[in-house]
């Protein structure tokens, strides 16, 4: 790696938790620089605008939960397993999450939405890799026969996600776990209505 | 209502949403000033800092919301129909808000989770209002017979704003309402299988 790529990847490493935590309007100049050690000229160097360092640093953490992702979904093969490590990346988004400040994508979604059209295109863009990634298990279990048929996958991944990040946003409010909890008790729950009546594991009795 | 007062609830109507839209930080005085019609002296003299008026304006959004709540609420008595009152108020943030921009609780606490305490400290006030509202109906029907014992209060109200606001989040960041409808039957079923044996309607066959 270059020195120059070196130090635009260590801009994004320093402004990624700033963003997640502060959001793009709450994280100034100022505190770009200080996060970084770096004077007006040195980001402006890397990065041609805090919309671009803004864009940029979301990739940045949504790259870091991609990886999450793809380790957890790694020697995974059956649909319910799957869908289960995914519930697992995003209840970690609270007590060990990938960028400090909880979840990129509902941080983002939520600030940009109605405040920043670029910056909630690539918000939409993460969102439909999330429910495509959901959606092709889903897919995937049915045709293989471990999910019953008529299972509909776009229901699935709305479900997930949608309970996922609003637990995300309630014990990340409280600091409490507890509510994440709550819901992949739930999700577990839900996962099992899913599967096809000849995968259900046989009680013992 | 005094002249000073009329100007203090004209500036919180026309202030709520734009801050329910951008955000604390993402409002400046600029916008603030154009949304009001008044100069910062104006402003000021009836609000100490952007601060107090963010809060009061919060204060404001969530008003609006409890009144929902309370006309959804209003001449409903069992369990199972006031949690779908409550449902129905949640799901019309999306495409009949009482302030533009969604759900002020969602929006508020993920920004101030990690970067403004006393936002923080208003959207806690304002989640422990909604789980105990609906923690005090589960508590009422598990007593009245209308739903199963043993349902346990806080995690149904967890159930219920978690699914709600990620699917509310997920809705807006695609404008398209059929994330929440998606969870409104999920939850709709869910709700069935709180009912109490005897409570459950007997089908016509
Ligand atoms: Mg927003
Ligand atoms: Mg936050």
């Amino acid at each position: 790696m270059t020195k120059g790529a070196q130090t635009r990847e260590m801009i994004l490493a320093r402004t990624a938790p700033l963003f997640n935590r502060m959001g793009y309007f709450g994280a100034s100049l100022a505190d770009i620089m200080r996060a970084t050690g770096l004077e007006k000229g040195g980001i402006y160097n890397h990065f041609a605008s805090k919309d671009d360092l803004a864009l940029a640093a979301f990739d940045y953490s949504v790259g870091l939960v991609r990886q999450r992702f793809a380790e957890a979904l790694a020697g995974k093969r059956h649909a319910a397993e799957r869908l289960r490590a995914i519930i697992g990346v995003l209840r970690d988004m609270v007590v060990n999450p990938p960028v400090s400040g909880g979840c990129p994508l509902l941080n983002t979604a939520i600030e940009a939405d109605d405040a920043h059209p670029a910056l909630r295109a690539r918000a939409r863009a993460t969102m439909d890799e999330w429910c495509e990634m959901v959606q092709r298990i889903v897919a995937k279990g049915v045709e293989r026969g471990e999910l019953r048929a008529g299972t509909d996958p776009a229901a699935v991944a709305t479900m997930l996600l949608a309970t996922l990040e609003g637990a995300i946003m309630i014990s990340r409010l409280y600091d409490d776990a507890r509510h994440l909890a709550y819901v992949e008790q739930h999700l577990d729950w839900y996962i099992d209505g899913l599967l096809a009546p000849s995968d259900v594991p046989a009680t013992a009795d």
